[in-house]
Parts: structure tokens; C-alpha cells; sequence
């Protein structure tokens, strides 16, 4: 299993004396971003963000869902935030899901047959194209009465193989 | 605005020759953690988790909602992931969420005086304890019907400040 290598990894990592940064973000940001493990050990530097810059939130797809405005909010009035953005990625696989696919894995991993009946492929909230898909998030942070209008949203592409983003939404 | 730094240290970043890693992880692995600054640029390396290796799903105070477990649901049936960690952390704002304060912060940038009045402290989702958030985020992923038992779901804590591992689940 994975996590005793994590568990022995982290023996040697752990620093003697640890470092009490604020929980507020130093550069008042927070990114929402996809939970795709390209951008795991990558994001960070290709943004120029360190440790203690910015809270990061990141779902399948980075989806503005119901749980990313909740966390938006609680970084706004409770942790200093500012300024969002919204980070999408070329290549997504939540482009690609496919019902008879993702039903013949569960069956595999023994979901039970009912649960596969019932199964939509909208639960998974698939998304059509990555950009219109940023825009569509930047418009659910902007409607929700729960991120005010002084903080600024900006939504960008990153291209997953070079790292080099791609502006779609600045707000100036 | 922290996005002008970052369009500009990205361009120092941009790799000519892009690596072209597959969107499944390496270790078949995703991660459910908080979207605090103090664990980015800081988790994978004390985990000694590298590029391609996880899946990560980010929020405030690593809640197991309904866009946590769609997005694992996805790991799982469409990127070969096989084991979960959810992995909270000591010193978490989550536990120091104060109606007066966000109130306050709410008023403070323009929210409409109606938003504030009907505004209640569970929309932001508090948590008690770190610990026993873990352990309901576990429950919460055995109950739901998307998740399967061949899964396995382990809880960790990280401390803030050192980055040591304390292991609250294995699950065997």
C-alpha cells in the first residue's frame, strides 16, 4: 500500500523545528483549481506561489460547485483572500467520461448492480470544454451573494504538458 | 493584483518541450486535504508525493460533501485510483469560525444587509476537531454507495508546523 511508503517518506522529511507561518494567505489568493495529478508538484512553481501564499481548492474538474463557493467564502471573511483564480487545465479528463466505461469499472470493483442502474453520468458533473468551463465558474462566483463584488476573480488555462498559462478573464 | 506576478514569473516557468505524463496517478492514489496556504508548496514534499503521483481534492477543513466523494467516485472509475487518504492538519481555521467576526468582515466588504441577516455559521461547514473530522470524512466515504470496499480509505493528520504524519486509520 502507498501510505507506508508515505508514512516512511515522511520520517525523513519531518523539520525539528517547525515554522509558524499565519494562516492567512501571505499574498491574500486563493486558486480553484482541478484535483488532476499533473498539476500535483507542478501548479505551485508555474504560478511562482510558496508555501503559505495562497489556499488552494481543487475538485475533478474544478467545479464552482456549492463546496467551492463555501470554501471561497470562509477564505474571504475568515482568512484575508482578495483575489480568486480559477485555473483550468488543457487535456481534462473530465472531458472524457463515458457511462459504459466508468459502469463497467464499477462493476469490476463490485458496486452493487442497483446502485449502477440508477447511475447518471451528470452525477459526476462531466464538463464539454475546459474554457467555457472557467468562464461558467467565474459566473457562479459572480452571482453568488456570498462572494462580494470587491474581490477580484480572474480565470486562466494551463497547459498541461509546458506549464504556460493562458489568460481567459483578468479583472482589472 | 497577484495575478500580474504570476502571467510574469510564469513566463520564466514555460517548459519548450512539455512532459506528457498520463492522466492517471503513478500510485493510483488520491489525497482529500484543506485548501490552507500553510500546505501548499509543503504537503507533497512531506508526503514525498512528486508530479503525476496523486489525485488532490481540496476544500476548507477537508470536509467529505458531495463534490469531495463525486470527485473520488471519478478518481476511482475513470483514473485507476485505489486508495484514499484524507489527510487533516493541526491548528485548522475551520475551528475558530465566529459568527460576529465573518459578520463583520461581510459588512465591512459590501455584502447586501439581507445576505448578513439570513447568514448562518453552517453554511461555512465548522468542524470541532481535526481529529474527528478525519475519522467522519472516512465514514462518510464507507457509507456512500459511489465508494467501494476494494478501496482502501486511511486518515492521517499533519502537524502545521513540522509536517509530521500522525496515522488515525490504516485501513489494512
Amino acid at each position: 500500500m502507498v501510505i507506508k511508503d508515505i508514512l516512511s517518506e515522511n520520517r525523513k522529511f519531518v523539520k525539528e523545528e517547525g515554522s509558524l507561518l499565519s494562516a492567512n494567505p501571505a499574498k491574500g489568493l486563493c486558486i480553484i483549481t482541478c484535483m488532476d495529478s499533473r498539476l500535483t508538484g507542478f501548479l505551485e512553481e508555474a504560478l511562482g506561489i510558496g508555501r503559505g501564499d495562497a489556499k488552494i481548492i481543487r475538485n475533478a474538474g474544478n467545479i464552482v460547485d456549492d463546496g467551492a463557493v463555501r470554501s471561497a467564502a470562509v477564505a474571504i471573511y475568515a482568512l484575508g483572500v482578495r483575489e480568486i483564480i480559477i485555473v483550468g487545465h488543457t487535456d481534462c479528463g473530465m472531458t472524457r467520461l463515458e457511462r459504459d466505461r466508468i459502469v463497467s469499472e464499477m462493476r469490476k470493483l463490485g458496486v452493487d448492480e442497483d446502485v449502477i442502474e440508477n447511475f447518471s453520468l451528470s452525477t459526476l458533473n462531466p464538463i464539454v470544454d475546459e474554457e467555457e468551463n472557467v468562464i461558467e465558474g467565474i459566473r457562479r462566483l459572480r452571482s453568488s451573494p456570498l462572494i462580494p463584488e470587491s474581490v477580484k476573480v480572474h480565470g486562466l488555462i494551463i497547459d498541461i504538458a509546458t506549464g504556460e498559462l493562458k489568460p481567459l478573464h483578468i479583472d482589472e
